[in-house]
């Protein structure tokens, strides 16, 4: 294989570094501290290419009194890798790979990798969490302690959500990803990893994002899968339990601190449920927006809809019609964009026309977790049957309020 | 007037107070602490019937030295009020009725009241922003020291945007409004309405959001128009700033600590912009969503789209070539899901083809805030003068980044 050195003259300054792929006309080095620059206007001063010696990472062997923990990879930054010496891109993703870049993991557990997909997080689609669910369930079978999904962060909370409701796991199911990836000096790849390896091995039930806590290096949350959402589009700890408090929180050197009820190793017995409705509709809500929107996908065969209504869940009082017209041989679940709180009913409002019209309430689920939800409940269950039990808790998605004594507030 | 007092059997306990209006057999009493509850499911034991002496407000009187703030109401749960003693639901929304609510507001500043509209927020619309914002820019035409809308919570953000956008002002143009109705204990109405006065009179030159700043009776916040969401369906302090800090806190005595910069009383001539395209839409993304929901509006002659995608700003592949079609004649701005962050070009994804395509990036703007621009954009401008302003920080709605520096994060 072989590399490029590059020396350039931008921005008024020279920078010198190991040309990475780039497109566009634009160049990217990797410099020698490890940071990436990119620039579209620049001039190359002195370029040279070299031979980069193969190296043949040493074999995993398995340790005695260590524990099975399966990582299945989908793809993303946590699982790209841009070669140091090279500047290719590059991912086998083995159990050597993976160790060889995190010797810590080695003294956790056994890691048994396996590359799922390699696709970036955006194009996620239901189908591909069809297949994963399967390939989990499979896992668990085997009879692996804990598996570990390594994800893109853009949708794993999507993700994380569609295999909180397809598998019942009675052991860890842990999601992780990294929003720097490993190439850069503050890449939160390791810890993540290092954290995962540790819950996976926990006393945990359900499926779970692991992802840096703050924004040092200090420790990873536990987060319910379905109670989880990226919350910022570049810091470490982009994702944030909402309406629910993270499960726990975990060190890398193996600590962990219990925060929230959660689901327990062996709570639940294995089952899947691998079915899911495509055809099903998120609508944000916003002033302005006819309910045509709602036309739309019916026409198209769609027959599961979660709006993101404004405030306590509300859309403008001229949908009420349409609604109820969708809403006969449809599941229409109402969310709110808010996104931390409760859609509820109210005493003086069109809230209650709504409800009339055959809308559902989502309590306090987020809007993409009720999306994933129905998605679910319409690939396994018939309409009126779905209907019950959108409203009911099935694997922590919803906490109900404490009944009418919520109206003294 | 006449009111109604009922003793009543619920869930096993009695319950006493004035009957409020409800529907659906419904019954709501107002109990004698001031708390409201409803039940379904009720026996009356005893009801009776009492006449409502007519109270006769005194009027208000201009004291000198002090200051005038127009006060326009637009509807919402602070303009709302339920007559403790009748049970009906009135609000003529005179400075008399105001200041006998909130007697500290005649120590503050002469008001002078206006209903402009009594409409629930879910069911406010570009029209109703265009009448608004000829109506503050009147007022402030005619001399107000500074301007306070009152408004539902629901979509108060939006308003405010829309309004920050229509109006170059050289006043505070405050946008309040309250969680819970002033006729519960727990209220926020008189402290944000007070809270909003004092802004309403100080050097400040733009549209701002004055609400509760924490669970308690402390202070409040105030947000800049173009940069706050409603971020809780119920708590008081439900409104937070997003990628800019408040611009200040306020509290009730009049104290104000300014915490980020911000357009001063004067710094702006005034200027009113009263056109909005209203056939913009906000689209957010989710897996499995198909491009055609981008072809649907774009049929029913829509030219202006927000996509809310995914992390730094993402779609699927399978978009670029819909997204290639569509942007043509058409303004398309990325904004993230994530809400907090900023959207960005990446050295190795997807989102470079989406640029290509004719996707401009929103920056750090909320997608809500990315929606109103550019209705309010294509309502004053030709396509291609929108393109360009819409990367333009313009009323403050984007911080740009330091440039290339952060590329070494």
């Amino acid at each position: 294989m072989r590399g490029k050195r590059v020396r350039i003259r931008a921005k008024g300054r020279i920078f010198e570094g190991i040309a990475l792929p780039s497109e566009d006309g634009k160049i990217v080095l990797k410099l020698d501290n490890g940071y990436n620059v990119g620039f579209y206007d620049y001039e190359i001063i002195e370029e040279e290419e070299f031979e980069v010696p193969e190296v043949k990472l040493p074999a995993v062997k398995e340790r005695e009194g260590l524990k099975n923990v399966k990582v299945i990879s989908t793809g993303g930054t946590i699982a790209s890798k841009v070669d140091y010496k090279t500047g290719a891109v590059t991912s086998q993703f083995t159990a050597e790979e993976i160790v060889s870049d995190i010797p810590e993991l080695a003294e956790i557990c056994n890691i048994s990798a396996e590359l799922l997909y390699n696709i970036l997080s955006e194009n996620m689609r239901p189908e591909y969490w069809i297949t994963l669910a399967r390939r989990v369930y499979e896992a668990i079978k085997e009879g692996y302690e804990g598996v570990v999904v390594t994800h893109g962060t853009d949708t794993m909370h999507y993700s994380a959500s569609a295999l909180a409701f397809m598998l019942r796991t009675p052991v860890p199911v842990v999601f992780v990803g990294a929003q720097r990836s490993s190439d850069r000096p503050s890449s939160d790849a390791a810890i993540n990893m290092i954290c995962s390896a540790h819950t996976a091995l926990s006393d945990l039930g359900e499926v779970a994002v692991v992802m840096h806590a703050t924004t040092s290096d200090d420790y990873c949350h536990i987060h319910r899968g379905v109670k989880v959402r990226k919350n910022h589009t570049s810091r470490r700890d982009a994702f944030e339990s909402v309406n629910y408090p993270p499960l726990g929180r975990v060190w890398s050197d193996g600590r962990i601190e219990w925060i929230a009820e959660r689901f327990r190793r062996g709570e639940r017995e294995l089952q899947l449920f691998d079915s899911l409705e495509e055809k099903v509709a998120l609508i944000k809500y916003f002033p302005g927006l006819t309910p045509e929107i709602l036309e739309f996908f019916h026409d198209r065969g769609y027959r599961g809809f979660v709006i993101e209504g404004t405030g306590l869940g509300h859309v403008s009082t001229d949908w009420v019609d349409t609604v109820k017209r969708v809403a006969e041989d449809s599941l229409i679940v109402m969310t709110s964009q808010c996104l931390w709180g409760r859609v509820c009913d109210r005493v003086y409002d069109t809230g209650r026309y709504l409800l009339k019209a055959g809308v559902i309430e989502g309590e306090d689920m987020l809007p993409e977790t009720a999306l994933i939800k129905v998605m679910w409940l319409l690939g396994n269950f018939e309409l009126e049957e779905a209907r019950e039990l959108v409203k009911k808790n099935l694997v922590g998605e919803i906490n109900y309020r404490s009944g009418y004594e919520e109206e003294f507030e």
